[in-house]
C-alpha cells in the first residue's frame, strides 16, 4: 500500500508511492480541498492538467447538502463529482468542533445544530465512518476531538482520551471496498498527550497517521513544534498527512520534518482575494503596479493562467469582478502548489532536497495577511 | 470580404462567410458577449471548444474600466484578453443611453456620467471610432442613437436623423488597418423611419448593416417587424447585425428573414441564475426534480459540462454556490447557441433549412422568465 521509495540524508523528507483504490500516488503530495465535491473554482481537467494526484472531500458538508443519499444513489462521490481520481474525506469532526453552533459532546460522538438550517444532528465514529464508507472514498480519517489551540490543558486531555477512543470505533467499522483508513493524533503542544494520543492510534494498526490540531490558529513555531513532538512515535513505513497545512515555505519544513501528504484551503481562498502565490511570498493582483505589467502572474510558470494572461488583463478581471479573474488566479496557486509538490519530489529522487529547502525558504517572505486566512472557516 | 455563398429558396435565410483582419467567420453567426473584455465565467479555450469564431467588446465599459490607454499599451484588446480571434466592438451608443444616468444630447455626441464614479464624460462618433481603432476590433460598429421602444414619435425621429448624421461623422473617421465598420439602422416600429434612416445610411457604403433599436423592451412580434420594415432596403451582399438578439427559436426565424450576425447576453446570464438552454425551452437546473437525476443537463449534447457532469451535481454546485456550478451551465447554453448556429449552416448548405426551422419552432417553448432577463442592463 505505501512505499518508502527514499529518505532524505540531511532531513526526515521521504520520497513515497501510496496505491489507492482509485490510482496511485506519489508523496510528498498536496491535495487540493473540495469541500463541497468541487475545488473552488476549478474543474477537473484543470485539477489534472496541474498534476493534481488526490483531492479531498468534506463528510460534513456533503452531508448537510446534497445529502449523503444523493451521492450513494450517483453511484459514490467519485462518480458524483466527476473525479475518477484518488479522493480523501475528512471524517467531519473539525467541522463540527469549529463550524457548528450549538454543540453537546456525548460518550459515542457529537450532538450539535447544522450551520444551515439549525436542524438537530449527531456524527460520531460510528456515523462518520458510515457516511465515508457511502461515499467510497479512498481514504477515510478517523473521527477526532480537535479542541481549538486556546483550550485548557484539562479540555486537551479530555479531548486526546477521546480521541483514542473514538479512534478505536471507527477502526471497529467497516470500509468501503479498498478503502484506506488514517488515524489521528492530537495533543495540542503538549509533548506528552502527543506521545500518549501517537502510541495508542498507532496501537491500533491504521493505515497512515494524520496529526490534527496543528493549523488551529496557533504560531507557526508551535506549528512545527506539535509535528515534532508527534513524528517520532508515527510508524516510519506508513504515510503521515499534516492536516490543514500551510503557506509554501511551510510544507517545504513540514516534508523536512518526515510529513507525507497535506491539504489546504488557501491557494484558492487566497485567490478569490485576488492574492497570487510565487516561489518568493505572495503578491496582491490587484495592486497598482500591476496596472500596465504585461508578464505573467509568475515569470517561468507554466499554469493555463500564466500562458495565456498578463497581469494587467487579471488585475482588471479582478477590478470589475469577472469570473474568469478568479479563476484564473486559483488556476495558478493550486498549479504553483502542484508544482513546489513535484520540485520536492524531484530533489528528493536527485539527493538534492537539503540545498533546495534552504534556498527556497530562505527566499519566501511569508505574508500574515495569507497566514490568518487559513484560520478561517474551512 | 463577405461571400454570399447561398440563399435558402423558401425563405431570407443566407449562407456566408466573412473575412476578418483576425480570421474568417462563417454566417450565420452568433457573438458571446465580452462586456468587459471576458466572455463571463468562460475562458477562450472554452469559447474555442464550442467552436466560437467571433466575440463582442464594448466600448463603453472598456473605456471606463481599465480604460482605453492600457488596452493600446497591450497591443490592442486581441492581446489583452488572450482571443487572437475575430472581436466586434459595438460603439458604446446602447450603454451611453441605457446605463449612464444623466446625459445631456448634443450635435456631435453625448454627454454623460459615468455609472460608476459620476465623472463627466463624453462620447460621440469622432471618440467612439477613435477608441474602437485604438482597441483594434475587426468590426467597429457607428455611433447612434438607440432610444427606448417606449418613445415618442418626434424623439424616434430625431434618433434617427441623429443617427444618420452620426453615420457619417463615424465613416469619415479613419480606421485600424484592416478593420471593418458596419452601419446602424434606427426607426423604431415605423416603416417610414426604418425605411428612411436605411437608405441614408446604406448610402455611406459600410462594410456591413446593423438593425439597432431591436430587442429595448418591445414584444416578439414587434421585433420580427422591425427587422422586416429594414432587411429590404439593406443590400444583398454584404452582412447585416441583428444587434441585441434573441433566443434560440427567435434566432432561427431571424436567420429566416435574413440576419447573419447576432449577439445576446442570454446565455451566459440566465446559466448565473441557473438556467439552462435546450432545444426545447429552458430548464431550472435548481428545480427539485433534478435532485437525483444523473443525465447529462440535454441528452446528446457534446459541451464540456454534458460530457463530465450530471443534472444533480449541477443542481448541487448552484444551491451550494459553487463557482463551477454556474460556470458549467455557462458552458451549456454558449455550446448550445454555437450549436444551433452550426445546425443552420448545416441545414442552409444542405438545402434543409425550412423543415428544419419549422421543427425547431414548432418544438421550442419560451419562457417569460427568460425574455425579460434579455432586457436587463447590458
Amino acid at each position: 500500500m505505501f512505499e518508502l521509495l527514499k529518505v532524505d540524508p540531511n532531513s526526515k523528507a521521504r520520497l513515497g508511492r501510496l496505491t489507492t483504490a482509485h490510482g496511485v500516488i506519489d508523496t510528498p503530495v498536496f491535495m487540493p480541498v473540495g469541500t463541497q465535491g468541487s475545488v473552488k473554482a476549478l474543474d477537473p481537467r484543470e485539477l489534472r492538467e496541474m498534476r493534481t494526484q488526490i483531492i479531498l472531500g468534506n463528510t460534513y458538508h456533503l452531508s448537510i447538502r446534497p445529502g449523503i443519499e444523493i451521492i450513494q444513489e450517483a453511484g459514490g462521490l467519485h462518480r458524483f463529482i466527476g473525479w475518477p481520481h484518488p479522493i480523501l474525506t475528512d471524517s467531519g469532526g473539525f467541522q463540527v468542533f469549529s463550524l457548528a453552533k450549538i454543540r453537546k459532546i456525548k460518550a459515542h460522538g457529537v450532538e450539535f445544530r447544522s450551520h444551515l438550517d439549525g436542524s438537530l444532528l449527531f456524527l460520531g465514529p460510528k456515523e462518520a465512518m458510515a457516511t465515508q464508507r457511502a461515499l467510497g472514498s479512498d481514504i477515510a480519517m478517523a473521527f477526532d476531538d480537535c479542541p481549538p489551540h486556546s483550550s485548557a490543558p484539562r479540555e486537551m486531555r479530555a479531548a486526546v482520551e477521546r480521541t483514542i477512543r473514538w479512534a478505536k470505533e471507527c477502526r471497529d467499522q467497516p470500509l468501503a471496498p479498498g478503502q484506506l483508513v488514517f488515524g489521528i493524533v492530537q495533543g495540542g503542544a503538549s509533548a506528552t498527550l502527543r506521545e500518549e494520543c501517537a502510541r495508542a492510534v498507532v496501537a491500533m494498526e491504521f493505515d497512515g497517521y494524520a496529526i490534527g490540531g496543528v493549523s488551529v490558529g496557533e504560531p507557526e513555531p508551535e506549528i512545527f513544534k506539535a509535528i515534532e513532538l508527534t513524528e517520532p512515535f508515527l510508524p516510519a513505513d506508513l504515510p503521515r498527512y499534516a492536516m490543514g497545512l500551510g503557506t509554501p515555505a511551510q510544507l517545504v519544513e513540514l516534508v523536512a520534518r518526515g510529513m507525507d501528504l497535506f491539504d489546504c484551503v488557501l491557494p484558492t481562498r487566497v485567490a478569490r482575494n485576488g492574492t497570487a502565490f510565487t516561489n518568493r511570498g505572495t503578491v496582491s493582483v490587484k495592486a497598482g503596479f500591476n496596472k500596465a505589467d504585461f508578464r505573467s502572474l509568475e515569470e517561468g510558470c507554466e499554469c493555463f493562467a500564466c500562458r495565456h494572461f498578463t497581469r494587467a488583463y487579471l488585475r482588471h478581471l479582478l477590478n470589475v469582478n469577472e469570473i474568469l479573474g478568479l479563476r484564473m488566479v486559483s488556476v495558478h496557486n493550486s498549479h504553483r502548489y502542484q508544482k513546489l509538490m513535484t520540485d520536492m519530489r524531484k530533489h528528493l529522487a536527485a539527493g538534492t532536497f537539503e540545498p533546495f529547502r534552504r534556498e527556497f525558504v530562505a527566499n519566501y517572505v511569508p505574508s500574515q495577511r495569507v497566514l490568518s486566512a487559513r484560520d478561517a472557516e474551512r
